[in-house]
């Protein structure tokens, strides 16, 4: 019954320390030391080993050490096999932060006083009120939900979108395809954080930025290939986007002579909106093979048919 | 009984309208046609009239337009005269959403990232806990308050400091100036929101930075008087503190050959942290005239001997 963990080496140590103090009873293994291969029940991995069925042929769950499974190519995983997506409340923790700071940051003007003050100008804007301010969040999985409570309780008018219906507390709820355009209409911040399936990828194009109103402005905290970069460009040089709040790229490193770089009005980190931390992810982890073990769903296993 | 607004013009119209709209009995006039001067009770202003006395013989109030009070000189307002700072909830807004912001950019490594940007480069660094960081609030008036409560709600491990001795759930008050030094030992971010005043003229100089901890960031939300402006640059050139976000200098506007313009750790706004908003302020001031006829306190209302 030994888990094995396969992804970033430094964090697999204080993987490996957490378990022995939290769970001494459960075998960790730390790739490529898999030991016998045959006890290996479970796999914490950022991506499977090759050969997956002959490398761990007692495999029961992978768990991926990040929010997203879109890093696996599900093909080649058996159904039988349960997959898990990390949900643990330091990634919603980094991410209702990143978010909330992209917000305010184009709420409060500060690309316009960025430019001010590379041209040594003091003039101040008119301030508005967060009332006034239409956020709108396309996603409303556990990170999409949390943003949007914080966002909320800033006092902006918050709306979400996602596939299927859902109700929050204060928040204009827009469910399916055909309520895209309306969703778009009224959102001044568009947020993404939805997840990368066949149906999100390359969603957000020139379509999608033109339904937005005049000035609005993107942040992307989903995935790169959801984005259809060369209609964001287009869409910040014609001017009717404002600005871009950019975590995650196409591809990821992005290359150094693309114009997101140098862009004025667009902003790169490097994917660290948020980030798996091994004191609470262990945590998840152990409360998941408890539910494994007593036969309960676990908390972020994913619907193999919808692929999240 | 007459209400005389004397501050900017435009915002003047949008009180005009306000008080005809909801207090249509207050007469109104918008400075300079104050009409029979003997009338004039209340002065809502950024600056009194010269030879305050002779010009407004009857007046009782004087009312910032401004959350602070160090605009005017004190010492040329008849003691009778009750002065009454600006508190109101588009200021608090306004002032929660602008240190929120600044805290989580620093929180966030936005400067470190902004840099690794100019030089096309796509590195992760660690992500910390909100817990692990200490910001410290210096002022614990209504604007403090408001802060650290919405910063307490984002987990970050939170203290005031202030004149006199406070209690706020959840954050670790201090008090008088023999606390100052243990309260900025252990403050990674500090907010600076005091008022001006004597005591906090030049405040904020070379032995405060010191007492700071290495990699400490300074945000100053409070009045660029109380910075000594040649220590804080020493301290971020130095590299003893990190980063410095700065909505006031002195003076203001900065002058253009101004060494923060162009420091890559300083990051200038044109002291647009918060604004009256008239719709609200105009709400507050109809509620201190109706206060001040019946005899009660004034909200805002200041402490002449204090001098806040």
């Amino acid at each position: 019954m030994a888990l094995l963990y396969k992804a970033d080496p430094e964090r697999g140590r204080q993987w490996a320390q957490l378990f022995a103090s939290k769970a001494p009873e459960t075998p960790f293994r730390l790739w490529p030391d898999i030991g016998d291969a045959a006890s290996i029940r479970y796999l914490a991995a950022w991506q499977p080993p090759a050969d997956l069925t002959r490398a761990l042929p007692n495999l029961e769950v992978i768990f991926s050490v990040g929010a997203g499974i879109d890093q696996f190519d599900l093909s080649a995983v058996p159904s039988g096999i349960a997959v898990v997506r990390m949900v643990e409340p330091g990634i919603v923790e980094g991410m209702v932060e990143y978010v909330t700071q992209a917000v305010l940051t184009v709420h409060r003007d500060l690309f316009d006083y960025a430019a001010q003050q590379r041209e040594r100008v003091w003039r101040a804007r008119p301030v508005r009120a967060a009332s006034t301010r239409r956020v709108g969040v396309l996603g409303l999985g556990m990170l999409g939900t949390a943003v949007l409570k914080q966002l909320h309780r800033f006092g902006f008018a918050c709306a979400g979108w996602s596939r299927s219906a859902h109700e929050l507390e204060g928040i204009e709820c827009h469910a399916g395809v055909e309520s895209l355009d309306a969703f778009l209409a009224r959102t001044d911040v568009l947020v993404c954080l939805l997840p990368l399936t066949d149906s999100t990828r390359g969603l957000l194009n020139k379509r999608v930025f033109a339904a937005l109103p005049p000035g609005a402005s993107f942040i992307n905290v989903g995935r790169g290939p959801q984005v259809n970069q060369d209609d964001l460009l287009d869409a910040l040089d014609s001017g009717h986007l404002h600005a871009a709040i950019l975590d995650v790229t196409d591809p990821e490193p992005l290359p150094d002579t693309h114009p997101f770089w140098t862009h004025p009005r667009v902003r790169l980190t490097p994917h660290i909106a948020s980030a798996t931390r091994p004191e609470t992810a262990v945590d998840v982890v152990l409360d998941n093979l408890r539910r494994h073990r007593e036969g309960q769903p676990m908390i972020g296993q994913i619907d193999r048919s919808r692929g999240y």
